[in-house]
């Protein structure tokens, strides 16, 4: 107890008090420092960005790529400069970190999966895998490109839901954003139909919607018999359209072929207890 | 037998005794500091978030957010710096930590998981891609945010389960608070009814919900024939909804359109047994 | 052959002996402390907790916990210390330790998996994720903790199988005794009867059930139509329940609504082959 | 070639024939040895175990284990002694351990399995979460515990085949041996039946299995309503039993209930095509 | 706040300018030569294989391949020279790189994916496991191979997706493009049908289509009767075709089988419910 | 082009060729010599085990599994002395091996696999789990023990193919050949059959087949009504049979009591359109 | 920027440029030594093995085993040297390796895969596990070994596709082509026929086609009945066949027992709908 007594009377308080209050102004500098540059820095590279966007030397989705890369580097630069310099006042960070030597090894193991996630980060954004809007897929998820990152990338679920992924779990990109898409349709008829006459009436119906397509890149062929089932014949259809709108163009072929189908009396597969309907 | 008496008798009970009593008083004091502490701590922070938010300078999830953090890491930092305190009455902790050969290996190893949660747990906060209150898919988990904080994050799920995850295992953080969020109803018909007539039907259906409901942001679009089955032909309509509504808003929907087809008598998809049923 | 011999005249028979008789002494002392000990030890710990839990400062839970956490630490410790006596008479076993060259190696990868148990399970009990009695989910194992320990955590399914789990293998708790459980009934009636008149009746059935049952918390509120399919429409009912009686509430509140539906005549789904049966 | 008679006849070939017997009698004398203090040995535990089973101190069950347990490091003990001194007539075993620089971290890699079984299953034994005789499920093995090891557990699977599983493996522990277990019978009635009566029934039917079973610890009760679909109504009863009885108690209280709902004419759920058998 | 000033004072206002403005000069200097080298660069790559192919050494395949990985090797290269000469105008990058303790430890456990990235691409393209246009699987990925590179492998998706594909992720090559392909054509006949008589029809309808089509490498064999079920009988048909033709010649297969099967009153397998369609 | 002339003319022509000349010779001898050494080598195992078998000392499966692994150790110290020898005469193997920075680091990671094996396969062998012969099952693969070695295992499937597993990947040994099997049959009757006769015929069944089949250790027991369903009761027959007679004992079970059954006229469980066959 | 021209102008340029010329001329000597060589090495070793087949000392598939792994050997062995000679004219290449201290790290972690590549390779070769041609099962592959090699092997599918696997991508090796193979035919016969009937026919038939088939080794055995349903009987026959003709032999079996079940009048199972078929 003594002690204790001992203790706090050998404190210069003094001194204290001013250490005290010179590193409080001193943190408060650097807060508001941060925060100023913070925006400040923000407002620059957006207001580049969009003088850059209006000359129209890159494609839209690019310069939101590069933007929303900048603007996150610039983020992480400015916190960790401040971070450091204002945690120097209380405690000296890099003495403890090359100093420590269990807990560096421990450091080491943990921290990997960030680098981890820097060094496939900086991978796909040099090898331009994603571009800011593009629809993707990575591993489990689906969606738009929201912003991109060092460490994380955003995606929106179409859905609505916003997936932050860390780079690392990034295996394989899947960018549905980059050259035509195929459109596949698999038209199905009874069995017992007729499938030479079935497949005159679908290309008649495919080179109907060609025309009047200007989506369609690659026009529908009718591949021939895909499959040979008890109850269906299968005849395929497929082509390419335009990035974006293969889906427009599947829907739009599906109900014309099924029109031409029952307007030219090509039985349509029907399920089997169909005929127990008896009124119809 | 000898031996040990001879030990015995070499004890200086009087300094082992007294040693016993100081300790014993140390220790006390500590945990009473301790608690009050804690408690006092705890107090002040939770004062100052209640003026914090009076202020409406943030909103009140990342209020919450900033609150149930500061909270855990005043807690961390207060129980660790004691336990320190405490231990090294008995034992010398840090020269432990530092002499250990092989025990340090194990420990590196065995401590990654806890340094992974604490670099995992820090960009999350970082890059605020959680708030407390918001709706989240971590995984296998699903629920609101209760708290955050640097090494498990606790979710709440929807049916009263309170998970608490370490921080590495979140991989994919899924957030369903941020933005509006998607509507989408697959409106089944006959396969032998008129397409055409029952999307008509169904646009009429989507412009009165869309003038009644406020919630509905991006009006429901009647996309097209879905697919064409044997049993039914699917027609969808998609939309956007104010965050959180988009359940409500896809039942109403659902219920509305439902009831102006049977109006029109658009044939619905009928169970396959449904004409056994003969009286009705 | 003749080495052997020389070998064993060589040997100091008397002194041998005498090792032999004196460390045997050693260690039956050793063995019968360690049971004294061990027995003193749990019984003085288990009448501190009667004590402790009859003057009701904290939940009986966490009285079990602390109590479960420090027998097994009491026994860790008493075990190891008299193991490491006794096996001192034998060999150096710190030396051995120390000195190890490839077998430390070996070591540390093999022992990783204890020392995430220790680390996992006392962060486990630091952050009260789990209590003596509690309904847990543990990845693959459901049931109430029995005990819990620095290494491992005893959970009683609800079968009556006792699990043993290392910590380590703990990643998400899902603890089910913390705060109000929500309750779910789908109502599923006929796809051609009146859904707007059985909303009504459920709605009328789920206030009678609130205003007699005190363990719903949050009245059951019907949400509205869920789904509308070919042999049923599901209309869902939700609420919350104190814990661990939503269940309870749920088959009140199943066997209620039905019976309301029978006695209004709203038409149930039909099993499709109902109509065979000619005689009901 | 030359160089080759050279090496040949520089060897001295006394020596070696006497160097070559003299290690050949040694490792007669070690094999012998081996086998001889193996089974004498052997003899003493079995021996041991056999008068200290006679004085019922502890269980059947566990004084097996135990010597499971004591045989098996019996067995490592003198295994690994014998083949370290045999090796060591031709090769300085522990020099090449140590000296290896390479293999040796090879080694620690290859062997961590072997210091995991190690480790795991001290703490299998310490803990006590395995008998002989135990019924377990260890992840993919169900069956009885035949013998522990350190290294091993022996499990006899319930169709008479023998497991073989490193402790390593041995991650959830599902001890079905240590307390009450409990049994649960679903019993289903037809949708239109009068579930009120049903339960009565299924009451009754408890009370008088409960009143001749003495198996039963804990009565059958009925819980309720479970589960209402469109072919039956799902009525739950549960209770508990004495350890390895509850099969048996629930077969007879399955063959009881359903017979007391036939003699009481309680409708059960109908296979669908049912009434299409005429003549029945 | 004066030390700050002092600071402020201190610093050499003229040489920092200068540094600043010499900097940028030089950095301005590296961006051009970086972006007028990578530019002629590539010029010279493609003009040098576009002789290459005129030349007809090699498969065009390969030639592709070649240029493919030529280009993304010459890009690399000059992004990281000049990446580095950049950067060591601010910090030294070497320095850096070889005086880290414990981040080296962290960016060799994370950049060793880089490593196995690099390694594996490097067997990949000196074992011609691929070329540019092979039809490949990857595990989960199908798709026709767009560009080769050390680091990455883009596969074009028959959908039209573009997959960058990390080369460790590529355990199996699977190349569709290397030799004759098989194709399959399972044909099922009524369980009652004479299945000696259908064989025969069968056979004569490949040597038909055999004579026709130049596309079949290897005639279509008939197998016999793979299988026998209650509701068909399946007879096997197997063959190859030149790489690519494979599907165009089964599709073809099956409707002349089928046909001819039809034409010579072999019962097909009906769809169990086929007889109910009365009017058919 | 002069300095490689130069650096032609500076070899020592005479000692080069001396020097190949002389290692070629030296190899031959070497190889010769392992040829006739491995020759020898396994005649005499061979040898050795026939005789070792007509004395009977061993089971002939143990004997076996001895002969294999002696044979497969005897080959791999032949083949790497051998091949080491060979090397030496070109390259300077332990010193690479020794000297080696970060190909040592690789290698060690790389091998780490084949230390596995190698330890794993040594405690199959200590513990015995496995005899040449018996029948196993080792995660995805069934079948006999063809073969014992230290680095790999032989199955014999029982379709006949040859796997040849990795010890490291043996994790659970589930060996059928160490003790007798269990047989079990599981009766339907017709849910409105009467159980209790029922049970009286399959009691008298077993009893018959017991006492005509001496494969039969453990009497064929009927547990009881083992489950209820709409289409059928199920009644339960176990027992335990001589070891890999357990199939046929089940085969001829399960025709006795069918047979007792019918004979009997105990209704059993009828497929639901049987009734629908007028004609049977 | 004078500090450029300066630079620029310190350049020694006739040594540059007599550099830059003799480097060139020395690159290509090495390739076409590389090529050249490679030619020469190709033809010799095929050659050589083209006269070892004629020898007939080894079976055809070993030959081309051998011939397939020497030329992989001689490929890298070549291709390494000159890439290094190379490499050696621009960077010091060993110097590197051995200095680097991170980037030797990450290497070392990058490149385990292909050391297991390796020592996998190596023992599968040594173990003979593979031969070419041979008909194999590796994890999810499939098909006939085209080419072993120490780090892939490549196994063309039965379809034509080559896949090439890494070597510490196989596991297990399943090879189907090492001694005779099972052919198992299950015999379906409706429930209700005279089993024991049906069994001596199908027993006739079976001798039938042993006495006509030479590929069958091991009789077929008819071994009862294997399993009773409410919809079939089924009879289980099994045996052994010349390897690679047991499809062969399933085929003609389960044609000639069905042909002769029919012939004899068993009743077979018939899908349950086939009674409605009126006609028939």
């Amino acid at each position: 107890m003594d002690r204790l007594m001992q203790w706090f009377s050998q404190i210069d308080w003094d001194k204290f008090w001013l250490d005290m209050i010179s590193k409080s102004i001193k943190i408060l500098i650097l807060l508001i420092l941060y925060f100023v540059l913070s925006w400040v820095g923000r407002k620059l590279i957006r207001g580049f960005f969009r003088r850059y966007r209006t000359q129209q030397m890159v494609s839209e989705n690019r310069a939101n790529t590069l933007e929303s890369l900048i603007l996150n580097l610039f983020g992480y630069l400015i916190f960790f400069t401040f971070a450091i310099l204002i945690l120097q006042n209380f405690i000296n960070v890099t003495a403890i970190i090359a100093g420590a030597g269990v807990a560096s090894l421990a450091i080491a193991f943990g921290a990997q999966g960030l680098v981890s996630d820097v060094v496939t980060g900086f991978f796909i954004l040099l090898e331009r895998q994603l571009d800011v809007g593009d629809s993707i897929t990575l591993e489990q998820v689906n969606g738009n490109v929201e912003a991109l990152g060092l460490r994380t990338t955003q995606v929106r679920d179409f859905d609505g839901t916003l997936h932050f992924i860390p780079n690392r779990q990034i295996m394989i990109v899947s960018n549905h954003s980059r050259g035509n898409m195929r459109f596949l349709v698999d038209v199905r008829i009874a069995p017992k139909a007729d499938a030479e006459k079935a497949m005159e009436i679908i290309k008649l119906a495919c080179e109907q919607e060609k025309a009047t397509n200007k989506n369609i890149v690659d026009g529908p062929t009718v591949l021939g018999v895909q499959e040979v089932s008890a109850t269906n014949t299968v005849i395929r259809v497929m082509g390419k359209a335009v990035n974006g709108e293969q889906f427009e163009v599947q829907r739009n072929l599906l109900k014309d072929i099924r029109e031409e189908l029952v307007a030219n009396q090509i039985e349509l597969p029907l399920s089997y207890l169909a005929p127990l309907e008896p009124g119809k």
